[in-house]
């Protein structure tokens, strides 16, 4: 059954709809409070309350040591990009940057000011996440950074790499990733993610982050940047994004009530499988580029043989009520993301699509 | 008619119950779009759209000159306090605080690590908004900074200063006080608010910038830190808090229907006035230590005669279903915020509550 038009917009992104009504439903009068959880303090004790339940949700799902400290911060990962820098390394000191795709390189870039940024590893064209044995880094760096998925390119690090145990902390962006299926969170010295993918809302996201990490010294900065003393106020240091943690509240118990992610990895493999499946068996009419092994089971882009046919992909879907499908304007072509919220019945109706569209123009 | 609880809280606060109510409606078909608004891309037609058109009504609302740019910022105003002087001061260039209180604090704490900060004017106690002409500053300063509503010490600066022509750009943080009356603009080199007083939702803040002032180099920072590129993108140089955009263009759009911010200082001034009537009129059971042309059309805080009355207040009102009314934890006591969304009814609700417990325990 059909509710609504299938959303496979990259972030902002699909929301579960039973967290959408829940949402709805509670809009003016949340937790027999008679006003709005938007309208409440985040000092008072409801929303204190809510707000630990929330991380101990966070906790459960994505399996977080103790030793770490979970922060829910205002706005996006790009943010967190710069401050990763301020807070984890002295000035310009080395940190090392594995760039598989556009994100790392969004990474690196609001790093440069701050530290002696060296590549790690760079594979040219971006078709694979480079192989960890192979990447480059120094004992002195600050920490190693890489993004565990690619959601332009489509191109994926599943599993969280073991380096060395001489190596720097090994911090991850999975943004796009995020409670897609189990990580090793343990292996990481921090890993965060906007949350308008998998985490639900849009203008919050959250960093784990290892405790040893949030003693660092860091660079000058303004209080407001200091991971450390967020942590020490809970993520209160100054008013914070209240409804889009409430939001990803409900996504983080949803998800919970799914099953969790062992459960997700399975439908995320399948609903991935079943388009892949439709790419590989179009005898080149769709073309995926990526290795196979690096294949991301959140976001699959492809191409058409044509501009103009992927325009014409992108007319026809809209026509038919499918949202987002159209790549990101860094690569062109058609981009299917299918992060946690979306349903294997919404991939199948898009493998449909396309098995349909190749009939007629292949 | 009494729909809901009174609510009294200093941010986040009270929105208006239409808006919330819109908001309600459209949360799982926005539009006409088949989706929720925060499940879009904000690069898509129908958001880059709305966008226009908040930015178009806020305009409007607040008379912004056209020399000026706007930008929506995720996260709140503290943010804004650090990346003012990233912005708009050369590397340990002097900029000028005006300390009326405990957000003049915050702003200059948060802009100590860049700039050689010097304090413009600073009354102690806490009582009185600096006159203007008593304040000191430099020719060569980056900028001269005061805050137009302290929303826990319940002082404003209502009117604009007009400074000398050789003074440096002034920047207001009208965090409690935006929308609530006319303000002139045009004498700011830029002025900010977090949104969730006035201008309805928490998570996003708005500055208003003169377009020299996004011209000035700055200091090094991360991209995503620079005020010039965000207005290049349209704020849109990482994803912003769309969800939070909306319900502010909500706010916007109640705000000039219900006749703009001449017909709200109307409205602030009578509702302010009844409550400061109660207080002036209790014999000294009700204090209001801020000297009359300060006190605050925002923000009432006020004590009574020991700290068990004021919890006991504090308890009374809560059990009537009054909100939010009990002090800041920096200074105690008692304070009503009473922000555009706010009718005079709930208003005589509080100075109903305040008489009658006068009565009983004065």
């Amino acid at each position: 059954m059909q509710t609504k038009p299938w959303n496979f917009s990259a972030g902002p992104s699909m929301l579960p709809p039973s967290v959408l009504r829940q949402a709805q439903r509670e809009l003016l009068d949340w937790n027999g409070q008679g006003a709005s959880v938007m309208e409440l303090s985040h000092r008072g004790a409801p929303f204190m309350e809510l707000a630990r339940g929330i991380e101990s949700d966070l906790r459960t799902l994505l399996a977080i040591p103790d030793n770490y400290r979970v922060l829910f911060t205002a706005g996006g990962a790009t943010t967190i990009q710069a401050l990763l820098a301020l807070n984890f390394a002295a000035p310009n000191q080395r940190a090392d940057y594995v760039v598989s795709g556009h994100w790392s390189q969004t990474a690196l870039k609001q790093a440069r000011p701050y530290v002696n940024v060296q590549i790690a590893a760079q594979p040219a064209p971006f078709d694979r996440s480079p192989d960890p044995a192979e990447w480059t880094w120094s004992r002195d760096s600050a920490f190693v950074h890489y993004t565990a998925n690619e959601t332009i390119h489509g191109i994926a690090q599943r599993e969280v790499p073991i380096l060395p145990a001489d190596a720097p902390p090994l911090i991850a962006d999975a943004s796009s990733s995020i409670a897609s299926e189990p990580m090793a969170i343990e292996r990481l010295g921090a890993i965060y993610a906007g949350a308008q993918k998998n985490l639900g809302p849009v203008g919050i996201s959250v960093l784990i982050v290892r405790n040893d990490l949030l003693e660092r010294e860091g660079q000058p900065r303004a209080d407001i940047f200091r991971y450390a003393l967020q942590a020490e106020r809970d993520s209160m240091l100054n008013t914070p994004p209240t409804f889009n943690w409430y939001l990803l509240g409900l996504t983080v118990r949803w998800m919970l009530e799914q099953g969790g992610t062992r459960a997700f990895r399975e439908r995320n493999e399948r609903k991935a499988h079943t388009l892949y499946e439709v790419i590989d068996g179009s005898d080149g009419f769709y073309r995926n580029n990526v290795q196979p092994d690096s294949r991301s089971i959140m976001n699959v882009p492809f191409f058409l043989p044509s501009a103009d046919l992927d325009a014409l992909f992108v007319q026809e879907s809209q026509r038919l009520g499918f949202i987002g499908l159209k790549g990101h304007k860094a690569i062109g072509g058609i981009r299917a993301s299918i992060y946690n919220a979306m349903p294997q019945e919404g991939v199948d109706a898009l493998a449909e699509l396309m098995t349909d569209f190749k009939r007629r123009h292949g």
